[in-house]
């Protein structure tokens, strides 16, 4: 009996089910255009339930479809049942709401508009212990940068090869069309006293092959230094999907793990 | 009725499945004596399908219950589908066949006995890539010498609030009545070459308010410049079941991806 | 026989074949002057072949001639059957486009108008992997500052001693006749972060006794932390023509590995 | 007329020349034994010529047939028309004459008996100058080994990814089966001040992802502090096949440069 009740449910988990994946635009009256964002729901998504959340920003160059194409979090989700939402972060802005162009506010959109729209059209918890945010790349910059800025919005802030240190890479990947003075205003080891008390788990990680390690442990070494709790992973790897498609499984444990505690 | 098949689903999971936890004894040759073992199995445990196995040592004054007792290995065996192994090594033995009390040969039971004996009773894989060890404290220490002195034994290593400079450290916990001498046999950094080209994945962790937390430090740095790619993680905590009970999720998270990606 | 056709080819090599020396006028719309440019093609140059090309730079009060009077570029030439152009980068450009004095544009000169002019008069390759360049000295910073400000232009960059931290060594050789401000934009290790990903095969070297061994130094560790792949060679020697003359061989030899890896 | 000698070259280049390689048995009196050794000589090789000989002494685990079966010395010995000889060196014998092991007698088989075999044997220079040797791994080690204990054997010493710091690495790759005390004698770093005056060239390397590099650095470290002249590279790489293939191409260059300053 329990034999065929096993069959059955694997037969069922793989005909019925499997994440539902949402390609939608999300206004943003900051910006004034449709901003492409990649919804991610777990295969039991219904409205009897509520699910936490997990934004998660990709790299320079990148888009709102790199999750989906690149890494299984659609599997992720469902493993978890939890939602991922990926917003397109433009080419190069950095998630900030720019001083010099003033069109580019991406900052203001994931952490306020994305956030609102998320919880008003989406079965998700309205608890802001029930979101993570995490990226990669620039997008690890954008989630500690958005985090820090926006208090009790994220629950869990998660990087991974985050380009912690903007100004030292100020030269590279489009930074100074954004961001191109007030750079302790940036750089994350100078916003780090912030993660004191900020009410956040806070999880990243780095290659030991990538350009980023060492502005990644100087930032590890200086929460070590104001004993701002932190999960902090060094692994083999350089910037690449390779790592991130490994990387993301961890970042996700450690989210899941803290929605369930905080569900207590 | 997708709805209906899903409740049953979850009534099901709830009522008819969980992991079996066997404890057995398993007789060493070596010790001429029965060493109390837990086995965990997962749910799904039958005949007809290959099991991967995890080997946990358990730290100073512990036994074979800790981890079924004080962590939740039984749900991680269900979710991944694998076999727990937890052997009793000891109050104090430090998994070493001791050279001053020659009645104490844990390294040959763990790595030798009952490897043989679990492959012979159980229905694993017969391929040392399908197999982990890891251990928390003493038995992160014994997880790594074991792994060491054994090539091609353990797939993969890992280790939690490793003692892994054991030298150090010889005053406390009974070391000195195990190991006295030649310690450079022992301590784990002076080891640490033995870790090129050794054919097994590698991860340990520890908290940043452990006693070993630079113990740990050290091996991690030590292998970087050696350029032996290993998972290290620091993270906030201390010589405790709390922390030890949420880093055996990230180790067997690491051990099964390790195991998936050589069945390929 | 083959005795007789050995000798026959021995005697030929050296009698009928050379590399073949050009001293030409390169006209330079941005600085409205004739430009001296020697340019070594190799003994079996001839219109059914495609051919890489090695730009050159001297150092500081030095002229086109240097290499081709001091260096035996036109055996490398034959050797390796590669062109070798060399510039006359003025008595002490630093090849920028300078903002002091606006008539020296050696930057523009040597990525653009050269290259430009190279590839319409010579049979070469119009792929950039196929084009390789370097400099002693005021070059080797020359070749990096320009590849650095014009990606994709050389496949390949070296530098023999150079000059690279302009900002320390400001008060000599009229660097400030061409450069006395914002000297970041200038120094090579502050330009560094621009390598990642650059696309080009980097290779510098620097005699320990020479006085720019520091910078190398730096800039090697620099990158060493930053992952960047990257050949970094110290030997014997100082400042002279009897180091150039040894680590063109290198450098030559390097770029053209990477042509032929880049052919295939 | 050109073009058509031109063209007879070609075609003879390809119909007529090509290395010779030999596979031959050298007794070793010192060992009472035959050694394997494969001799590779250039393309032109006869007896109206001298030839310079380059020794390269293969790493753990390998064969005298390592350098013809994985590296294109064939084509190097052509194209600089010189001889190398690839002596089997045991499975793990670390090139010396061993204090434990009394049968196995590398040191004096490499310095002494092939040398001697081979100057009897093939049309070679009779003067230390006109040889050289190198080696990768723990042939690398040999290389350097051997010269310092025998000094005016070879006019230029090489080595590859170098075991240098044999003490630090004595658990690993059967050190201890031939060397397990005085590593004094043994370790390359301590022997360094044997090199001042040694009136051979030195040339090192190591890739920054191999194991061996910080023992690479040190001994750098040390012969610029002690003013010994010597080439050291750096450059992206393990340990692995496909960096010494191209890693010899730049010894074989720095040993030839060698040969001809020193026929002049």
């Amino acid at each position: 009996m329990k034999r065929i009740l096993y069959f059955l449910i694997c037969m069922l988990s793989i005909i019925s089910f499997s994440h539902i994946e949402k390609n939608i635009n999300v206004y943003s009256k900051a910006m004034k255009k449709n901003i492409p964002v990649t919804v991610v729901l777990p295969d039991d998504y219904n409205e009897n339930n509520k699910y936490s959340t997990i934004y998660a920003l990709h790299g320079w160059s990148g888009s709102n479809r790199n999750y989906v194409e690149k890494v299984s979090i659609g599997k992720l989700a469902d493993m978890y049942g939890v939602i991922y939402v990926c917003p397109d972060g433009g080419y190069d802005s950095w998630y900030v709401d720019s001083e010099i162009n003033k069109k580019s506010k991406y900052e203001t959109f994931v952490a306020k508009e994305l956030v609102d729209y998320i919880e008003n059209n989406y079965f998700t918890y309205k608890d802001y212990k029930q979101r993570a945010i995490t990226g990669l790349s620039m997008g690890g910059f954008g989630a500690f940068y958005v985090s820090i800025n926006n208090p009790k919005t994220f629950g869990a802030i998660g990087s991974m090869s985050g380009g912690f240190d903007i100004e030292y890479f100020k030269l590279n990947w489009g930074i100074t069309k954004y961001i191109d003075s007030n750079f302790e205003k940036y750089n994350i080891k100078d916003l780090a006293t912030k993660l004191i008390f900020c009410g956040s788990k806070i999880i990243f990680d780095c290659g030991t092959s990538d350009f980023f390690i060492e502005a990644n442990r100087e930032l590890h070494n200086k929460l070590v230094k104001l004993n701002v709790p932190h999960d902090y992973i060094e692994r083999e790897g350089s910037h690449s999907w390779v790592y991130w498609a490994n990387s993301i499984k961890y970042q996700t444990l450690f989210f899941v793990n803290n929605f369930e505690s905080n569900k207590k």
